[in-house]
Order: C-alpha cells, then structure tokens, then sequence
C-alpha cells in the first residue's frame, strides 16, 4: 500500500443526530442537512442578505433572545411557533426586513443537529438549493466529510437521505480520492433511483406527508430546487455566517 | 377514515443498536439482523441441534460461563477470541457437539443489539438462512414490526440494510397493511438493485471488504444464501430458543 493510498479521505453518512457521538472525528468536515425546511430556510436568508443566524435548540433560547430585540424563527413539528417573527419556511426569509439582520433560529430538528455536531473540525450547511456550490467547496478542501442528517425527531428520514445521496453521488463523479462508508454506498443507489424526479421519488415520505397536510407542496417544491444560491452557510463562534464557496473561509458583511 | 385504517401497523427499521432508544415502542416485533455473521451462526445452530443460545454483551459474562462449564462462542473484530469453544462463523456451529445443548454468544456486534431491545414485546432473530420461515411468521403475527440492523460498532452497514430491505419487500409484495417509515421506504429501493447479486452488491462493502481480508469468504457466501431453515429464534426470558414458524410460541427440544 502506497503512503497516498493510506491517506485516503473518507466520505460517511450519519442518518440522526442522535447518532453522532458514533460517527464524529477530530478531521471531517459536518454538512449539515435539513432539507425540508430548515437548511434550505438557511440557505435563502443568506441569499437574501442575513448577516448572521444563530441556530438554538430550544424555545427558552430563542425566547430570551426575542426578548432582547432579536428576529426570530422558531418552527416545531411543521408549523411555526406563536410569538416568533418567522417559521422556517424558506418564503419567509426573502424579505427586506433580514438584510444585514442577524436571526436567531430554533427549529425541529435542523438547529438540533448543528447543536450536536457544534465541536466538529468545520460545520457547513447544506441543502439543494445551494448543492453545487457545496460540492464545489468540499473537493476543494480535500478534508474528509460527514454528511449529518437531521431526520425527523432523530430518526431517519427520506429527504435528507436523498440529498446526501446527491452529494455523495457527485462527489464521487469528481474524485476518486474518498473510501465510501457503508451509508454513502446505500446512498448512491437511492440518489440514482431518486434523480429523475426527486419530488415524486418522496411522495411517499413520513415528512412530505406532514408537509402536504399543512398546505406546504410550495415550500417542498422551493426546497428541492438545485442551485439557487451559491451561499454556504458555515458555523462559526456559535453562529452561522456565510463563506465564500472556494476561500473556505468565513466572510462577512457581503449580503 | 376507517378504524381500519387508523390501525394500520407499522413497519420501520432501525440502522444502529445505538439508535434503538429513539425507535423503541411497546408493541413491535423486533427483528434482529447481523447477517455477518452472528444472526445467521444463531440460525445454524438451532437448524443443527442447539438447544438454547443464551446471547452476553460481555467478554467477561462469557468467560464466567465458560468458568461454569457452558459451550461458549466469542467473537470481535471479526475474529474468534482466544479461550473460546467457537468464533460466529455458522460452520462452527454444525458439529454433533452442539447438538441439545446451551450455548453462550457474544459478538462484536449482534449480541449488543439484542441486549440493547431486550425489552420489547418480542425479540426474534433474521438473516438469509430463515428469511422466507421469518417473513411468514411476522405476516401471521399481524404487529408493527422494526427491523433492528446491528450495524458495524454502532454504524450503518450495507449487508444488514440489504436484508432488512429484502424483508421489507416482502412484506410489502404480500400485505398491504403496512405503513412503510422512511427507512423502510429507503430500504425497499436498495433490495431492488440489490436482489440479482447480493454477494456481488455487497463488494464495496466494509464489512465484507474485513471478513474478506480475514479469509472468510465461504462464510459470507454461506450467510446470503436465503432459505437454509425454517427455525426461528426467539428471545425468551434471557435465551434463545427455537419457535415453530406459524404458532408464535416457544417450542424446546425439537432439535
């Protein structure tokens, strides 16, 4: 075995942030994943000129920082929670109202993920909206990477998969410098079943359904739109900022 | 809706004996899956003989069963541990000298996840070598079923998945009383790519890429061949023991 063939990178997948304690290492590079919504909501604020987000885990949090003047989204099970500025629907965070704002986010499961990856080596975020520029930025930093699905309550969910699997799908078309875990090796298979019409290959999804029974076919069909930011979203100092794609470090005040 | 279709079962699989605590409820049926190799050695002995298999997490419960005078298997890293009657490779658990008898079990990973759902409703044991004896008794005991993989060291791993999917296909070609969660939604598509080659499917494999290295390719060979027996084991106050397909009890000293 050649000294570059033992250097190899890896590229793993861990399908819930209760998992995480199994899957985390000093070196990977953490995306992020919470396709429907909160990644996706994530991406858009950034696109649309939020300076900063501060992901919570809890209501109390969130609530504390509402009370000192913050904007604050705050969804739980699907819906937005009363008394907040914003759901984590990706519509709300396009107006004029987030430009150059920071705002704090406590969401399902999306903002718990990045709370239980928080010591990981770098913390990006992903979604399909900002897919290509992410691929573009994980080849580029030749780390090995862990894509962290959110999942729903901490158990698997079929969106997130998919889009990890899309990741995954097109890491590997671009380099043969990664050893695939075994979830990234299921992953590929269900992202080249999944390709052709992402939206009907999840109709079936526990989430999509949840979605769909709040009136959100709007919101899903956004989310699973390729490439309408080239924004990733890193975590920096405990909040998210954003990072220009092929720097790989945090900038801010561009939006 | 119907009170039919209010009470549909449920089925959902579980990637990590970790991840259990989070799919845990009071009424499913548990299927325990390590197809390589603890599952289906547990399957060979009692298609051999065995009496009853008392699964230990520990190295040092085995041992002082051993001390006791019990046959004993022990298994890490995917290999015997010194000291020890048998590793987990089915082939030893063929000879007359298992024939009526107790055997312990501990694995690196298979009795971990069986300590881990010890108390759900029912606790019964898969792997190719029973897949269609399992498939019809879970048809016929009309409960939730989750599909609990043993994963590697607590990780996703593709051969358990794979299984679990083949299961979950059947299920589904065979009864429409099912409500699929996104795992299961998942698996079903990965069984399909997998179903003309499983040996084959599986070269990428982690774990068969470590059982190969050991030389244990006649085990793996032997481990996807569906259909060797029709014993189900079923966990029964701290032991395995043999159940007959279609009566969903305990039945002793068939072997």
């Amino acid at each position: 075995m050649t000294k570059m063939e033992e250097k190899k990178l890896k590229i793993d997948a861990c399908f819930s942030p209760f998992l995480y304690p199994v899957y985390k290492d000093d070196e990977s590079i953490v995306v992020i994943i919470d396709v429907l919504r909160a990644t996706s909501a994530i991406c858009t604020a950034f696109e649309n000129g939020a300076e900063k987000i501060i992901p919570v885990a809890s209501l109390e949090e969130a609530k504390a920082y509402k009370q000192k003047g913050f904007l604050v989204g705050a969804e739980r099970n699907g819906l937005p929670v009363d008394g907040f500025d914003f759901g984590n629907s990706p519509f709300h965070y396009m107006g004029e109202n987030i430009k150059g704002k920071t705002i704090v986010l406590t969401t399902t499961n999306g903002t718990q993920a990045i709370a239980s990856a928080k010591d990981a080596y770098k913390i990006v975020i992903g979604s399909f909206l900002n897919i290509d520029a992410l691929c573009d930025f994980l080849l580029n930093e030749k780390r090995s990477i862990l894509l962290l699905c959110s999942g729903w309550k901490n158990k698997f969910n079929l969106e997130d998969a998919v889009f990890a699997g899309a990741v995954t799908d097109e890491i590997s078309n671009r380099s043969d410098k990664y050893d695939f875990g075994d979830a990234c090796i299921a992953l590929k298979y269900l992202s080249q079943m999944a390709r052709k019409n992402t939206n009907r290959f999840l109709t079936h999804s526990s989430h999509k359904k949840r979605l769909a029974k709040l009136n959100l076919k709007e919101d899903i069909r956004f989310c699973l739109t390729p490439n309408q930011t080239k924004v990733i979203p890193v975590y920096k100092d405990g909040a998210l900022v954003k990072m220009s794609p092929l720097s790989g470090s945090p900038q801010r005040g561009e939006g």
